[in-house]
């Protein structure tokens, strides 16, 4: 019999990814094309069909071996139906995604969202390959996340689970209002947006900072500039550091995770960044909960979520 | 073929306690004897084998019924291999209680953590019954907890999953010291002790309240006075409670549970304490997260831990 493969689909406003997976998570083959957002839903729906019927036929593989087709996409899903209820990036809108792919393609189709996604391509082929349970921090313009147990995606009731960036974490006298309407959520510090927010305050207030020189601040620059020794700049990051700590000492006690994988562009930031991390976790970690845990940075990229739209097919 | 039963054993430092379920977790039969604690290791692993043969001896059902034996027991274990590491209320150090139970009643044995065992209780046969993915309370001298995803326990990489009364809730600001030695935990303020402690400061301090009067003030008689007016003791309840609903929002975005379900001898307030914990809740949780959740009351008591140790066999 000829060797399985698993086909994952990650759809974003502007492209979607495509990749062909092996049974061990190997990415095979990769195929990309574009979204054609601004077409209307039809021609998303026809795009992801036809890239993926695309990257087998100019793979060395034949259809009969795509064991399944998996997609991660941004919105409010109803996971196990498959339909797109609304993603504000795609414009689209109660699409029944799983079905029409299904028909479409004949193959078995499993649709979950992106960060979600994410998460299960580092847990199973990624830095947390091996590892049945972990928690996926992505740090980007938000903090997203995603929960693996037992090697599969925690859902939730309404698939709100691993809303990670949702934590409330600041306390009340130092927290602010976060985009979801709560106080003291751990995206309004440890993200990308938060770490900027608060060099700018930081710039405003009159600190005396290298960042005064630099005219449109990003994280990176905040980063940067701590690394050289900023004293404003480093106590930012450190207190993005400190909160991503105490959430996974938090983690720690509920879920009791082998491992915490940080990805997204903050995380490039590196030791510099996991070192505080790791500290403010140990600290704050009852002993036995922590033992033999690892914070460690992904290793798949951009292609974390067309390897975890692949794995949804087998860890579903 | 004649019906499959499953029997559960909950092991405690005075009384073992057996029970008797069906495939759908109804408890069929119980049986009670003494641990004797004090005779040692030998004693109690015999009176654990034997009271699991002398329950099915004295009912209807053949042992040939037996599917598989569960046992819930309090300590430190290594849930995987059955061994009890450390238990200090039985004290008992490192014995292959599983390996044991196996060879003397040659059906498969599983062994799981007392909290851990009553959530799956719940879940399986009490107010979570029907529900795939719940959190369970259980407040008690301590807080204790237990996590159902999919239907099975979360057990954590070194079994710490589900220690909900150790998340770091209370500020620093008004923090006290836990027994486990971490600050701001939920057991410090949600649990009858903590509750007991509030109102013996609040005598100390002189507050007015009718506590003053009380002897030896147990968590009841805070509640009581809280229900009969009394200002300070219903500032008491409704502390315990803001902290439990905060910890439910946090575990909203985190495992987003179709079901919370709270127990032990605290929950006996009833929805006097139910509805300032839903309260909280509802104002501290994303609408999504919160939607057709629902905050109730276990309803096995003290069986949760039998049905829960039979229901090892079904959902490991």
């Amino acid at each position: 019999m000829s060797e399985k493969i698993y086909v994952g689909v990650d759809v974003g406003g502007t492209a979607i990814k495509v990749g062909i997976c092996n049974v061990d998570g190997d990415l095979l083959h990769t195929y990309e094309g574009p979204t054609e957002t601004s077409k209307g839903t039809d021609t998303i729906l026809h795009n992801i069909a036809q890239y993926a019927r695309n990257i087998v036929a100019e793979s060395s593989f034949e259809w009969e071996q795509v064991e399944g087709v998996g997609v991660g996409i941004a919105g409010f899903l109803d996971i196990p139906n498959g339909i797109v209820k609304f993603s504000g990036n795609l414009k689209i809108e109660n699409v029944n995604l799983k079905g029409y792919l299904e028909k479409e393609l004949q193959v078995k189709v499993l649709v979950n969202n992106d960060a979600n996604v994410a998460a299960l391509g580092e847990a199973w082929a990624g830095a947390g390959k091996g590892i049945d349970n972990c928690v996926c921090y992505t740090l980007g313009t938000g903090v997203g996340g995603g929960i693996i147990i037992g090697g599969k995606i925690v859902e939730g009731f309404a698939g709100m689970a691993g809303e990670l960036g949702h934590i409330a974490i600041v306390p009340d006298l130092e927290a602010i209002q976060c985009g979801c309407g709560k106080m003291g959520c751990l995206e309004s510090v440890s993200s990308a947006t938060g770490i900027i927010r608060m060099a700018k305050d930081a710039v405003e207030r009159g600190d005396r900072t290298t960042l005064t020189q630099v005219e449109n601040i990003m994280a990176k620059d905040v980063i940067d500039a701590a690394k050289a020794g900023d004293e404003v700049a480093a106590r930012i990051v450190s207190r993005a550091a400190y909160y991503l700590g105490k959430s996974m000492a938090l983690m720690a006690v509920v879920l009791n995770p082998e491992c915490f994988i940080i990805g997204g562009g903050v995380s490039k930031a590196g030791d510099f960044l996991f070192d505080q991390i790791r500290e403010v976790f140990a600290k704050y970690t009852q002993k036995e909960a922590q033992e033999g845990v690892k914070i460690v940075a992904a290793t798949l990229g951009n292609n974390a979520g067309v390897v975890g739209a692949a794995g949804l097919i087998l860890r579903s």
